[in-house]
């Protein structure tokens, strides 16, 4: 499939090894451009606080990472693997971080695959197997995205994003940052915006990164200027990525896209979320369900390492923002775009009862 | 006045010594709140240069800055000082940023005092007592605004700002921070979410820092949390400050006030806006007509020094945006809080023809 040729130029997260002796690397997305390097984890411990580090983010790419963390987990346990050997390392990588639904998803699949494979006779190869087919499967959903999502962008489309959500916050290629790489490949693209994302930068580090590598035209923009930008007529679709979606189709992801669906739809330009299935919670009725994560505050009066701020200043940490579905014009999903109401199409698209 | 007593804590501009053989200081704005150099300014030239360089930075301080500087032409002349010689300063001064009327504003106020000098004995000490006079009369401006806008700020209020907007963008006090300081004065004030203002950090830097000499309680918000914060029920009133308010009162002021503004407007929290009269450029019919800044897209791709984003990445630097006067609840001026329509409203604070 081109989409998986495509996605070897860069692995946000990667096994190395055999199921027995191997180990999880993660590209390390702060260093993101200055440097590339890769961490070494050997344990679901190490997994799940360079999930919180922030080592690596993006829902998806939390979720196969956390299944990787369960294969260390199990190597950890050494010829003694069971299911409730297990259950510390499930709680851990579960509580890395709130918002995310992808990471319980993730975890509830392996947890699935412990079941199989500790009646089995090579548990750490059939726990692997699972993890690598998350991987797979979540590639393949992007890739399908792209296509479907494709089809939402205009010739000589102007499209505006937020944080990142392309290879390096999934399996490969993206979910929004994915649509985008189809449109341009199907020659509709003129310009990507990137919003740079404050507190932590993904738009200016990783997707302009990302899009520069692969030559799309994109300009970044800091998250202020987005209402003058679409005061301007300068951007004809938005498209965000999704940490969870309730069932409602009301969304959370990072914290500014709630901001950027308020502007976009006071400027009458549609906005997109594409985001995989497992991102959508049924679980979760609406947006007033979902844990929206504090983090420190000192991520926010630090840039890079250097203070902005005075010393002792207060500052304020949600992660996430919830965008009301009222305000969405299409989940862009590997099963299609979903379309409102979304408590139907949603239903429909995971085969359960509307 | 206690306004005046309270303002000499910080001087962004200052004279320091006689008209003759004195010279102009400027509390360099680009090292707060890490360290406060002050540099001495000598020539019209290196004056202009001080404000491209945003070395000072804020309408009013901007405008007062260029009085000094058409003082500094005066001696840079010697005996000879006549309006003619002075025109390549006035030149200079005024094209140093073109978004800022009060820039204009104030050049124009000295080009009358240059006419009454130079037919005087002693130029140089009328020119500085009218930039003095320009000094002076902010001040004033800034304490009359303050006491007019607080009375727009309810008990116990949660106000949130952008950009700097306090004494160091003025002779001292403050424009929408000079509200702010009133209303906490008045006991009215339970906190100021200052938005940090990418790409300069002015709220991060300046404002923060001058909220927390003063011990306001105050709060950093990356400017993408405005959307969820106004969400949460967090906001009771947005405050900004302007930089050039057309004849119907559209403004213009730093970029991010406009998605502050309509954001505002979408959760129904009121948005303010609060300069002085000399902000108002009734020449200037509406918005279309303010001409808008692009600085260099360099101050966007870094932060304090270090790159943000991959080398060679291109970025958008509009230095302000335009916020539409029916998005704005009332022109705090040193005249009073001006309403809809703001036409006649402003004409008759100007006392021009409506």
């Amino acid at each position: 499939m081109a989409g998986t040729e495509w996605a070897t130029r860069v692995h946000a997260v990667r096994w190395v090894g055999d199921a027995a002796t191997g180990h999880l690397e993660l590209l390390d997305q702060r260093a993101l451009p200055a440097r590339q390097i890769y961490l070494t984890l050997r344990t679901a411990d190490a997994t799940a606080q360079a999930i919180r580090d922030m080592v690596v983010r993006g829902a998806p790419a939390i979720g196969l990472t956390a299944a990787y963390g369960v294969v260390l987990a199990a190597q950890e346990l050494g010829r003694e693997v069971t299911a409730g050997g297990l259950e510390p390392a499930f709680s851990v990588l579960r509580a890395a971080r709130p918002t995310a639904v992808n990471l319980m998803w993730a975890l509830d699949r392996m947890r699935v695959a412990v079941h199989h494979a500790t009646a089995g006779l090579a548990p750490l190869p059939a726990l692997l197997a699972a993890a690598h087919a998350i991987h797979e499967q979540d590639l393949e959903s992007n890739i399908a995205m792209g296509a479907a999502g494709a089809a939402c962008i205009p010739a000589g489309a102007r499209v505006l994003t937020i944080c990142n959500t392309g290879s390096l916050a999934t399996a490969g290629y993206g979910t929004a940052l994915g649509v985008v790489r189809s449109a341009f490949a199907a020659g509709r693209l003129e310009m990507v915006y990137a919003c740079e994302t404050r507190p932590y930068l993904q738009g200016a580090r990783l997707t302009m990164w990302e899009l520069m590598e692969d030559g799309i035209p994109c300009t970044l923009i800091t998250d202020g200027m987005v209402g003058h930008l679409l005061q301007q007529g300068m951007v004809d679709v938005v498209i965000a990525g999704a940490d969870r979606i309730a069932a409602n189709g009301d969304t959370a992801n990072k914290i500014g896209t709630y901001g950027l669906a308020v502007l976009a739809h006071y400027h009458h330009v549609p906005f997109y979320i594409a985001a995989p299935l497992a991102t959508i919670d049924p679980q979760t009725p609406s947006g007033d369900g979902i844990p929206i994560e504090q983090r420190s505050a000192d991520e926010v009066v630090m840039v890079q390492g250097t203070a902005i701020a005075p010393a002792g200043a207060m500052a304020w940490h949600p992660a996430f923002d919830v965008t009301p579905a009222a305000l969405i014009a299409g989940l862009v999903t590997e099963a299609g775009v979903l379309r409102p109401p979304y408590r139907t199409s949603i239903a429909q698209a995971l085969g359960v009862a509307g």
